[in-house]
């Protein structure tokens, strides 16, 4: 089934949330990633939803939230070029004598270590979901004790004549 | 009032967030940012929650969090020595003339450039709180167009004896 990620401008306020998770659980849509935060204007939130399910009935569920009374504006971002981004923390098993085989592989993709243990790397990595996805299974095989995943965000690419 | 980052690793099915997000609701607490994602376990995801509020209420939604039954364990980053970080898609008004004076800003933040139009540049910065937000203050002047943020993640740091 085909992801879609949808964008939900909507007004900064206790409830809004809660809205909205009912929307799509209700219907037993799993969601896959969530990301919430601040947008250019502070009485506004961008909520970043990806989930995948459905067609007809992510479309109703596209409409209702649209109808929403803290819901300002919707978007799918199917079809739509799109930069898309996604922020990982990843604990990464490295026993000293292993570490350099992992930091050549933050390196070539361009991750940051943000945190060092006598065990272990804390990498920051930040990309779309295949990059992070190809990290990933690149340094499982070392062990990942740890991660935690921002979800996906994205925006409209500027449209060029 | 201190703003408290607030981790949970859940079960990933349809309602836990829902739910979560009626806990916070309930009380009228306001999220300033939440970010939902995968985890090194596929069955589980991570909800990191930034929230501000009053201390005794929220240690009450701490702990009926936890009793939920989709909530496999709550932590609070707050006094714990931690990584955080957030993701931001930032389209900053820059027409041709005025490039370079924010192509600086975005090598001295080791920001990316992702996204260029006519008249515009979309930016990728990732850091803690107060980076993104010293990037903000300095490109505001020039014109946010718009920008989407992923909210707040963060893992604790190797504990070192």
């Amino acid at each position: 089934m085909q992801k879609h990620i949808i964008s939900a401008l909507v007004v900064n306020q206790p409830g809004v949330l809660a809205h909205v998770a009912d929307l799509f659980s209700a219907r037993g849509f799993n969601i896959d990633s969530l990301a919430v935060g601040e947008t250019e204007q502070p009485d506004f939130s961008r909520m970043t939803v990806v989930v995948a399910g459905d067609e007809a009935i992510l479309e109703q569920v596209r409409k209702q939230l649209a109808k929403l009374i803290d819901v300002v504006k919707v978007q799918d971002f199917v079809g739509v070029p799109c930069v898309e981004r996604d922020l990982a923390l990843i604990v990464v098993h490295a026993p000293a004598g292993r570490r350099s085989e992992i930091l050549e592989l933050v390196d070539i993709f361009r991750a940051k270590v943000v945190d060092v243990g006598p065990n272990d790397l804390m990498v920051e990595l930040s990309g779309t979901e295949d990059k992070v996805e190809a990290f990933l299974s690149l340094v499982r095989p070392y062990g990942v004790r740890e991660m935690v995943r921002t979800g996906r965000i994205a925006l409209a690419r500027s449209v060029r004549e």
